[in-house]
């Protein structure tokens, strides 16, 4: 593992670079990724990135001119496990050098590139970068304020969860006073909703299945319901989150079809029981309150079933860490 | 209008001290007045905190213990105006010296006390107290902490709006390291709904009004409604939230019916136009993103078509502040 001066020298020796997020991308490995490329480019350095799959619209503000180029050095960031690169970049990869710097945040994370530079108690990716950057001394701009702003926010719940700390608020701080547009990125991120979205979290609620002792919530989303209501599977982060919020639920769960023999699943945990740890029975990991598997059966109910079962397992175990 | 120095000077003089909140006491008022008041106590001084209306549950957690005492100063926080103290307060108040320091932060404030510290550009009044404990020199613990996060908190939708400023998450990431428990005070403030505030909001979004331009959308909350589903009318945050989070609305009103003729309005705005304003025309005020008032109307058509009407007006004149 390096250090973090280490990590900051090998970025500062890079030109040409290719930056790796993760699939199914969120704000804060686009927020890294983005940063760290208008970083990159403002230092008069080639750099652009790279995602398995499209960048959702909302996220379109962080897009800087990327040209095109030869890479000559490959970075991954918040990437936890390499198959987290997905199909179309390990396509990309295949004619490129290897990967040979990943910053990342997860406790979890699988060693896959030659360095690697983990902050395993930073709430995101974003801060590390922002850490490294200070480390080189390079200046940050608006642009780049705007993206380590954007993975900072998501990746806390604006904020909210237990993984913020006093760093976290700081360089929100910072961020704030380079010119991040923190109310319209968090209206974006947290506060818009739209009458499809009410729509199906009525049609989930409808069906929610609660365990006995009203602990466990979980909801199921369908291929049929997002059809019905005109959802898409990238806009369930708000209906994620709604089980956990229910006075009572330690565990919420939503089970989310992507087709015949595909769900995927998100767990949220309060601070008795690791989400990560529940997600590990089935392959799956994150962090301690927030993480996701994924399985190739076609009946929820028997995913709920098994779901529910490493629930009360890692309950009798583990204090949540 | 006393400066930070001599507010401080002043509170550093007082014992014995009474502090008032405003009536209907939101995260802000309590946690300016339990944190001044668990300082004061700290201090070895006499203090104690009256408000109007009941505590809420939920924030129980800042009462400490408070003897019973001669007040010899009166402060208030938080109240922008006298008539927001309320009749218990007024009647507590005629048998006690006036009120001293007025310490607020909104820009709206009708001056009432012999001496008023306004930060009107401050996110919340829990941060000028923080700042006057500073000017002090007093040192904050973890009760005291909890009190003012609980503050910046609330009064930003957790560091959401566009109140929220730098200093306003330098003081969160202090509060933090004081060992404010950040992660329960925002689960409990932001991440909590019953089963029956769901229901109440599946109720009244069914019976939504939105403007044909989809600009202005309304929900309105019967006693009928608050009746069927148990939730009671202090449990309406998240309701009144949820309207300006509608894709597209600029201006999100829910108009709460507390008896026959008595109706209580919260408005909420995007940049483009300011609540206060609204909200000006039928005596009330606030902030330029959140603000209410109150009609003694029966009829919650007439009151909506009023308030549309204001916003007609005032959308056609000012920019929002």
């Amino acid at each position: 593992m390096l250090t973090r001066h280490q990590a900051a020298q090998m970025l500062a020796s890079f030109d040409r670079v290719l930056i790796l997020c993760h699939r199914n991308p969120d704000g804060d490995t686009l927020g890294s990724g983005f940063g760290l490329c208008r970083a990159l480019l403002r230092q008069g350095k080639k750099a652009r990135v790279f995602c398995n799959d499209p960048i959702p619209d909302k996220f379109g503000y962080m897009i800087p001119k990327q040209e095109d180029f030869v890479p000559l050095h490959v970075v991954s960031v918040d990437v936890a496990d390499p198959a987290l690169l997905g199909p179309n970049t390990e396509k990309l990869l295949a004619s490129l050098p290897p990967v040979e710097l990943s910053i990342d945040h997860h406790p979890t994370h699988k060693q896959f590139a030659e360095n690697l530079y983990l902050e395993a108690d930073s709430a995101s990716c974003c801060e590390i970068v922002r850490e490294l950057l200070r480390e080189m001394g390079w200046e940050i701009d608006q642009g780049i304020a705007d993206c380590l702003y954007t993975g900072l926010s998501t990746d806390t719940g604006c904020f909210r969860f237990s993984n913020t700390s006093p760093r976290t608020h700081r360089i929100a701080a910072e961020m704030i006073e380079m010119g991040a547009d923190h109310t319209r990125i968090n209206k974006v991120m947290f506060d818009t909703v739209t009458f499809a979205e009410l729509e199906l979290e009525q049609l989930a609620l409808e069906k929610m299945w609660m365990s006995d002792d009203h602990k466990i919530a979980v909801l199921t989303i369908t291929t049929d319901m997002l059809r019905q209501t005109g959802v898409s599977e990238t806009q369930l982060d708000r209906i994620t989150a709604l089980t956990r919020k229910i006075s009572g639920v330690e565990v919420g769960i939503t089970i989310k079809q992507r087709g015949e023999n595909d769900f995927k699943v998100s767990v949220r945990t309060a601070e008795t029981i690791s989400a990560s740890d529940i997600c590990a029975n089935f392959g799956g990991g994150g962090h301690a309150r927030a993480a996701g598997c994924q399985f190739d059966l076609s009946d929820p109910v028997l995913i709920r079933e098994k779901l529910v079962e490493a629930v009360r397992k890692c309950d009798g175990e583990d204090t949540g860490r």
